[in-house]
């Protein structure tokens, strides 16, 4: 017997209609390509959020047509969010930073139909544009008298694009279960894979998101998304402000200058910020040197990789600023956990509370987590027992777009193995300890080669280490510790001397090469498949 | 297209697993029949919850089958909501304070197959004995050494009851859309309604209800729900909570003792409560008489009638505390609607701030509304046109529990029909103005009866007034006030003077008439059908 309540559709239209009605004059303050500060309210960008619907719907497209966008934060990639899946179809957001190939790779997998684009990238999509003959419509975000000459098919800009739209478009109503967006992920082997949101996955993340366990927003903050529109859809922060009143303050390609994004913090009145580490690193660096401080910002959600517990600290010390580290993927919406302050610990020392906030934080409500062996049995909650990182729950992924089941990441029915290793202490709090592609498996238990790296560059001597498994008769694998070195080369027993009183005895690499360039990917990472590659038959001294 | 996301049905289980998980210390402090203080943690009340529904689940009901609860708010009551509704059943809350008739005709409409309740309950159950047959089996909140003898069929303690449960019992999952919980609702016409809640209606209403918009609820909070949890689910408090790991009170028989509430609430260090206007009055004069302020409340949440401005003024005044006015029904979940300030209105004189604080609020994300009148047009937010109110939203009632259609609320496809009548400003602050059945309707203008009686009991020999709408040839309806004096009757023409600069010239009632008693509801509000009924043939003077 089902209740009797309204079967009211969850959709994101639904965030702009509420948005639009109750927080008309909320403002949203965009740096974009054509204008240094353009400042609107919500009232203006859902309007034409629903010019933008109207113009798309009225170009006939079939339901859940792809439809990208290759952009910076700012207004009108957000009117793209909202007119794109309001509409019905799924917005695309494509990362400018992936290599050439990759980008063909994605626009032709995803077969986007129409794509929105930044003037910056035009360059680089005129030199894709034989390789991506399906995308018919290129819109580009700037007016008529700033439109640079183009010879993509259809060039059109934006505001000539949705000049005709009718503002009193209506809101179409529709299974909260279509797909709303389409956000790829770039690993280190293989092609990109997509991750495929739903308006139902999008909405339950983006309340989720609003609660106090995660971004906490309200009428009274200013929020600065520095993570990338095209990333995860900025961690979901384009759909939780509008939900609350939230002021939104868009950077567009200012993204990585501390400079500007301090001045914009301070000139907006901005309480809540939100990036990947080596932003807050620009920032820190740009406020220490120019010997300032913030006196808005309060708060800040850094995840996408570790944050140096250096960062936490000085946030912390010089300017009274709490430092909330998140874990989460594009498979994951992505906010899976977040490091908050169990009220149990507001007597640590400096160095405990340091300690804490360095994990990647708790599960969130809706998101379930597990950590499991090889063997697939899972592993106790004591904070030292380490495996693999499996979550599940309504905005995890099932399947990757157009793979149609064939992925390793979902093996096991109803979780999504996250690919990360992590231990989880008795409170909750995970830390990611390693890939899982990368932990050192030896005789059974794993070695973290994060870790190992870690310890290894604090030597003087050590400009940058990798550590890498290499197969042993007796252990099957035992770490290898490749280094690139500043001046003189340590010799190896100093290194693993060096070493001894960081890591467990059993953890010491069995050797040490140099070498004089460490490889990485687009993003910086270091690219261990190449390193394994190179070292596929390495012989071991302890062999 | 779908998106590719995992379809994990929401339930109101999910929320046991997560805080027993998550939360596993945060206390449970209860008042109750057997224990003046009885204290646990989320740990044991979900193990016990869990064991509660192994029970049920082997009793072999049906799926969604009727199982009431009679009770205060005690955590017994609280492993009901989880275990009952947890295991697929329906937990039905009965309201221990409706008639007699009442109680028997919603009890068998329900079909209730078992019944938990309060041995206080159980005089008014033996009494009904009879007429309530299907009950099968009584299970009474206390222990084997307290249980009452009784010659209730079945009649056994809830500790015996669950005693054998399997605490190791894994939540079953299901549609979302499965029934969860029923409450009725006591009009002063007709037989009392059932609102049935589904898992998906739950949940959702619980994740808003933790947005800054509403409670706000974090692990730093502790919660005591004056509200009853047989009236509205405690407002939703009971599942909020734990999703959030909040510590809550509850205050079990001690619903209206002032002085207990107050022990209650510094003992434990109570920082939000909520609960109907009467509450707070009780609390605040033991305040005032005691001369004790608050050392830890910092809000209230305040709905389910009008809250009077002193009420609002003292709280702020005196104490520090911000009481939140609300608005919602049993057949809204209950939150339709919260009284935050915005940012924009920091700035308001206190008698200004007072009159904003005094409507009921904004819609929260998720509630739709509009005011429409008599010909179903909608109305202007100018904070003047009065209209019915009606809303919409994925925790709004789509029909009443066995009716199949038959309810005038739902005449309007896809809304409901509050019964209310409402302003809505351009701020989106609402205030309700009056009942739909008791504003008159003068020349296809509506007259608010409560503006009128509120006036008229300001005049010092007024104890109590009533106004009705009486038939009038040309304006379709006039006023008449009924009035009870205290000591001499005033004159109607001094009644009339003393209320011409209180309300509009053309809302002047056209005559007075004194009686010695006017009737009321079982729950003290005036019972207007009555009035409407003695006066049905009033010849007004202007006719």
């Amino acid at each position: 017997m089902h209740g009797l309540m309204m079967d009211k559709q969850l959709s994101i239209a639904s965030i702009a209609e509420f948005a639009e009605l109750q927080f008309p004059d909320t403002e949203i303050v965009s740096v974009t390509a054509d204008n240094p500060l353009h400042r609107y309210t919500y009232r203006d960008c859902f309007r034409r959020s629903r010019q933008l619907a109207d113009v798309l719907t009225k170009r006939g497209y079939e339901p859940a047509t792809r439809i990208a966008t290759l952009a910076w934060n700012d207004y009108r990639h957000m009117e793209c969010y909202y007119g794109i899946s309001g509409a019905g179809f799924v917005c695309h957001t494509v990362n400018p930073r992936l290599f050439p190939e990759q980008l063909t790779y994605i626009i032709n997998h995803a077969d986007d139909k129409l794509m929105f684009v930044d003037p910056m990238f035009m360059p680089l999509l005129e030199k894709l544009k034989p390789a991506i003959t399906k995308v018919e419509t290129f819109v580009v975000f700037t007016d008529e008298q700033s439109m640079p000459a183009s010879d993509l098919p259809g060039a059109i800009s934006y505001e000539a694009f949705i000049a005709d739209g009718d503002p009193s478009f209506v809101w179409p109503e529709f299974d909260e279960h279509r797909a709303s967006a389409l956000c790829y992920t770039s690993g280190t082997t293989g092609n990109p894979k997509g991750v495929l949101y739903s308006h139902r996955s999008t909405l339950l993340h983006a309340l989720v998101g609003n609660t106090g366990a995660v971004l906490a927003l309200s009428p009274r903050d200013v929020v600065l998304p520095v993570v990338p529109m095209f990333h995860v859809n900025a961690w979901g922060m384009p759909y939780a402000a509008p939900m609350v009143g939230t002021k939104i303050v868009y950077p567009g390609p200012k993204m990585g200058d501390g400079e500007a994004l301090y001045n914009l913090m301070e000139s907006e009145g901005v309480t809540m910020s939100a990036g990947v580490p080596t932003v807050w690193l620009a920032l820190l660096a740009y406020a220490r040197g120019a010997d300032k401080t913030f006196s808005t910002l309060k708060r800040t959600l850094v995840g996408g990789a570790a944050v140096p517990a250096a960062v936490i600290a000085e946030f912390r010390d010089r300017h009274g600023i709490d430092v909330q580290q998140g874990w989460g993927m594009t498979e994951t919406s992505p906010i899976g956990s977040v490091n908050k302050v169990l009220p149990k610990f507001d007597n640590l020392t400096p160095d405990e509370w340091l300690e804490l906030r360095t994990k990647a934080g708790r599960a969130v409500f809706g998101v379930e987590m597990k950590i499991v062996n090889d063997a697939g049995e899972t592993l106790p909650w004591d904070g030292e027992s380490a495996g693999a990182l499996k979550v599940r729950g309504p905005w995890i992924c099932s399947d990757y777009f157009g793979l149609a089941g064939d992925s390793e990441a979902h093996a096991e029915p109803g979780w999504f193995d996250t690919g990360d290793v992590a231990t989880i202490d008795p409170d909750g709090y995970m830390a990611i300890t390693d890939r899982t592609k990368d932990v050192i498996k030896s005789g059974g238990e794993w070695i973290s080669s994060i870790d190992l790296e870690n310890a290894a560059v604090g030597h003087p001597q050590v400009a940058e280490a990798a550590v890498i498994g290499v197969a042993h008769p007796k252990w099957t694998e035992r770490p290898l510790l490749i280094v690139v070195a500043e001046g003189d080369r340590p010799s190896k027993d100093e290194l693993i001397e060096f070493l001894s009183d960081k890591v467990a005895k059993w953890w010491l690499p069995d050797d040490v090469v140099y070498i004089e360039e460490i490889p990485h990917t687009a993003t910086g990472k270091i690219l261990k498949t190449a390193l394994r590659k190179q070292f596929a038959d390495y012989q071991l001294p302890t062999v």
